[in-house]
């Protein structure tokens, strides 16, 4: 079985939103082994959005379905189903009180609009929604060809949507696959993509099951190694030694495993996990680095104290840095980003000092340091690891740079040490 | 005239990355009133792809695609195009030198593959790509009945794609549009989004041009008025009056505009404009709301300095928060904010001092002190207001919603002093 993502929604062909909805379903699906072929994308117009349902099943054998479960009359996702399969809208009671008692909950009068949200295309499994007034529906029939083809309409906003794909979708549509997928990603740093990807061809191209797959991120290029199998832990024992030889070819101090891909995650992981405390200071990144590693839980642990030190004042008074350096070699410099991440230590009292400087942009730089300059510094067991990075870019994609070259120098200022 | 995006992406289907791509392109067409009516994902599938170019056209005059453009066997876009219009692929010399001195900059041999990027249907404006090998292009062309279809090909590295759109694309496409679209985003506080939007149900109802468009986001609610006339200059003149009988009817300390929908934005500004020095504190938070704040360009001018202090002994050596405190309130409190955000201040020499010191989860709640907790203070003229809020959802929520509220609440606190 495969299947096609379909999200109605203007504000998404307006760029207003990103479309979450499409990725989480399609990670849930792969999860359970069905294959996405196509997401698409329309807006609220009745006559296009039945076009997708005929193209939808004309190329897979279930369509799921975003957005369109709203009272309005613009809200047609069902009607459409309906009238792909041939057949009626049927009323709900359980839905109709489910609709009034949202309702009821925020606004005293019921808009008889909203009817609407309790019918149903005959023979649906209505999916009770307890974080909207929308139910769901799904809807297993044939095509004009005999074929079996699932419709399943789900509620637009993330919050009543993924809610009703983790406990109705995926339990209903594992019935349809006995395998599962699983994946783990291979984080390659140092490397650039089309490198990475050049030492392993060899690798990449053999393999069927599990698979390998580039995607390129900002500071670092990820394989994607993903196994199919009647089990996880099959999988696992299938992408153990696919994981050894890549890792290998990359060298250790380049490659490393973790579920999310995060640089930050395996940096945190490995701080946790020796029990080494950490302070950060931090000029042009401005909390990012900080803010990356507090994203992992039970990070408190060894995280200490981070610094946000943006003016030179700062720099001086809370790290201790040199008036003397300051003006000697400037703010922007692997002497000032030295000084930085041992004031940091020190203060803080940890093992290891972290920073960043840089002219993050777009005003600020000059012929000598332009935008995009960024010295980042590990200090760790009395030496000084340095990086100095040109990156190219908005300030958001400089600072982003920045904060990822760090986090990974602090797991490679450990590792080698 | 209207387009289609077409994004070309196995990472896609996969779930793995959630499709800005889309999301940028569409919001750039937006601005210069080119309707994009679907947007589509397809895998790296040759046989896939050729259909979709095909059912692009049927649908669109333009079609967009980003990825597929690298030098692979399974990079097929431009050969797709090529055979949508029935023409040859040409050989570019400048493209060929493009590829090469891109590759020097960081591998000796040249991997002969990527002769590939420098094949481009034949007549194709080819767009130079400073930030990758592979080069863009555009295709204006006729379909069979004589129409005119024009076919966009694009990197799909966000970096590469970004730069092509706003310096080629955009310049391109604008011949075919002789109206702009412009919007602003009024962001509303304190009030949920059923309620907000009830509100001003009657005024959503009655306008087509400008038009009100509400979406939901972590802590506030959003509504996009956007005009469409001959120049911006019109459009913001639209929009103004629809602006005032929108701030009046929600009140003036509860919604206020900006360009992005960013709180954090309306803030960064209001502190530059009046001058106002800051200082932050953040224990849950992590560096967020400095990360935010230092997202805005210019903001060196105000923030002076972030104190991550996650620690109870980071609280009390760097902020000069009590002992007493601590023990007697806990560090997830009331006390312990204020005396935080004074800390900041203090230590700073700023005028507001702000802090955030809460439990993010997912470990750590308690019945007293649940996960999702969080006090966040604003010290500002000798004045402290806190906010004490009770969020759901993951770590990272709960982290982006504090950090919205406060960030929201150094505006409130300079508006009302």
């Amino acid at each position: 079985m495969n299947a096609e993502i379909l999200c109605v929604g203007t504000e998404l062909l307006h760029g207003d939103i990103v479309n979450t909805n499409a990725q989480y379903i399609s990670k849930k699906l792969a999860e359970i082994a069905i294959d996405v072929h196509y997401q698409t994308v329309v807006g609220d117009n009745p006559d296009r959005i039945k076009k997708c349902f005929g193209i939808g099943f004309s190329r897979a054998d279930i369509v799921i379905c975003t957005g369109g479960l709203g009272p309005t009359q613009d809200d047609i996702t069902k009607e459409a189903l309906a009238e792909y399969f041939n057949i009626e809208m049927v009323y709900d009671e359980n839905s109709f009180q489910h609709v009034k008692e949202m309702y009821s909950r925020f606004r005293k009068d019921f808009p008889k609009n909203n009817i609407r949200q309790a019918y149903f295309p005959e023979g649906s499994i209505i999916l009770d929604n307890p974080n909207g007034t929308a139910n769901a529906c799904i809807y297993n029939g044939e095509d004009s060809k005999g074929n079996i083809k699932i419709g399943i309409l789900l509620p637009g906003p993330p919050k009543e949507m993924g809610p009703l794909v983790d406990n109705e979708v995926v339990p209903y549509l594992k019935q349809f696959s006995d395998q599962v997928v699983y994946g783990e990603k291979l984080v390659v740093v140092n490397i650039g993509e089309s490198a990475a990807e050049e030492m392993i061809l060899d690798i990449i191209e053999k393999q069927t099951n599990p698979t390998i797959a580039p995607y390129a991120s900002a500071g670092k290029v990820i394989f994607r190694i993903t196994a199919k199998a009647e089990s996880k832990e099959k999988c696992i024992e299938m992408i153990q030694p696919v994981k050894e030889e890549l890792i290998n070819r990359f060298g250790k101090s380049n490659a490393y495993v973790t579920e999310t891909g995060k640089v930050e995650d395996k940096t945190a992981e490995l701080l946790m996990e020796k029990n080494i405390t950490i302070a950060v200071a931090e000029s042009c990144t401005g909390g990012l680095v900080a803010s990356r590693l507090i994203g992992y839980p039970g990070i408190s642990k060894v995280f200490r104290e981070g610094f946000i030190t943006y003016s030179n004042e700062a720099k001086m008074h809370t790290l201790q840095v040199n008036r003397e350096t300051l003006e000697k070699f400037g703010a922007v410099s692997e002497e000032t980003a030295k000084e930085m991440a041992y004031g940091a230590a020190k203060i803080a009292g940890t093992d290891i000092g972290v920073s960043t400087t840089g002219v993050a942009g777009p005003g600020g730089g000059t012929e000598e340091k332009p935008v995009g300059l960024v010295y980042v510094c590990v200090y760790y067991k009395d030496k000084f690891n340095v990086l100095k990075i040109q990156a190219t870019g908005s300030r958001e994609i400089v600072r982003e740079r920045a904060s990822t070259s760090v986090l990974d120098l602090i797991r490679s200022s450990i590792e080698n040490n």
